[in-house]
């Protein structure tokens, strides 16, 4: 690849959030991104199918990064210490500069949503079964992979509210806390 | 309503169903339904908009039942004893003899896959809005219901594998139990 390709790439995503912040996803033209970036449309072909790509282009390859991470993690550690250190590790790569801006497109659009939702399912799947490769029975793994979604997810929008104030893979360790003591027993669940 | 409508619509209903599982959905059209069932076009547009609001018209109502459960729960309950008596509640209204085949049929079409995720999405949202009211942070609702819908999801897999095993509630319990202490650091957890 040419040198100045990364630039293009770049600028392209940077021209394209500007203009989804701005004047919300829909009304946005893969003209008008070219346009902004000074870029042609071939050029924008080259690194992304169409506009919605470039919202996700960078998490197609999340589930098997994090089956990979799930692998890697120390063989010693029960399934759900495993998970979130794999969560913590992959969490680095898609904690960037542009990811709270990227969540507050797809959370203004019913269509980018429903993108989102299928993005997670497929992040599951792939999270239950490298857990199932490391011993976890399949119902072990099946209820495992949405719970660490669900605090991987709880622990994004935190870090993203103040990316200065804790990593995120503080804040995955955190927010995992966190779920431990709710679902311990307290006094008032005798009730239950 | 006259008398006969209930049985009308469990006859489409049936007929639906038996359809699905003996052709795949994608090959069953609304005239078939209607011709096993012995019923008009008109009868069925009565009940359902289209086939497959046959699968999903049970569970329309189910954001608002369960965030009504929530809110009838035992005010001395901490948010997730709270949610976990909810899903009880509103599981045994779920849980009904058609419910593991509903599921089959679902789980082997996309388009139904992703209906399926919207459903829960919509449910996952007005269970966090439950927790909020009754005074969980936004950030402790946030995590606690996909949570819920998780336990939920795996317990209901477990009983509908055997029915007459255990009952969906007690399901919930086990399962929540089991994430409970999934979640306790173990010895192997000093690692992390």
């Amino acid at each position: 690849m040419p040198r100045w390709e990364p630039e293009a790439r770049d600028r392209l995503r940077d021209a394209a959030l500007e203009l989804f912040l701005a004047h919300g996803y829909d009304n946005v033209t893969v003209a008008q991104i070219t346009e902004r970036a000074g870029l042609t449309r071939r050029t924008f072909s080259r690194y992304f199918t169409d506009k919605r790509d470039v919202l996700f282009a960078e998490s197609e390859q999340l589930p098997a990064v994090l089956a990979a991470a799930v692998g890697r993690a120390d063989p010693d550690l029960a399934p759900f210490a495993a998970m979130l250190t794999a969560l913590g590790e992959v969490g680095d790569l898609v904690a960037d500069a542009h990811a709270a801006e990227r969540r507050a497109i797809v959370q203004g659009s019913p269509e980018l949503q429903e993108r989102g939702r299928t993005k997670f399912a497929a992040v599951t799947s792939a999270l239950a079964a490298a857990l199932e490769q490391r011993g976890a029975s399949p119902a072990t793994a099946t209820l495992l992979a949405p719970v660490g979604i669900a605090i991987f997810r709880s622990a994004f929008d935190r870090w993203s509210g103040q990316p200065e104030a804790a990593t995120l893979p503080d804040r995955i360790r955190e927010t995992a806390a966190e779920l431990a003591a709710n679902l311990q027993p307290g006094p008032a669940a005798s009730h239950f």
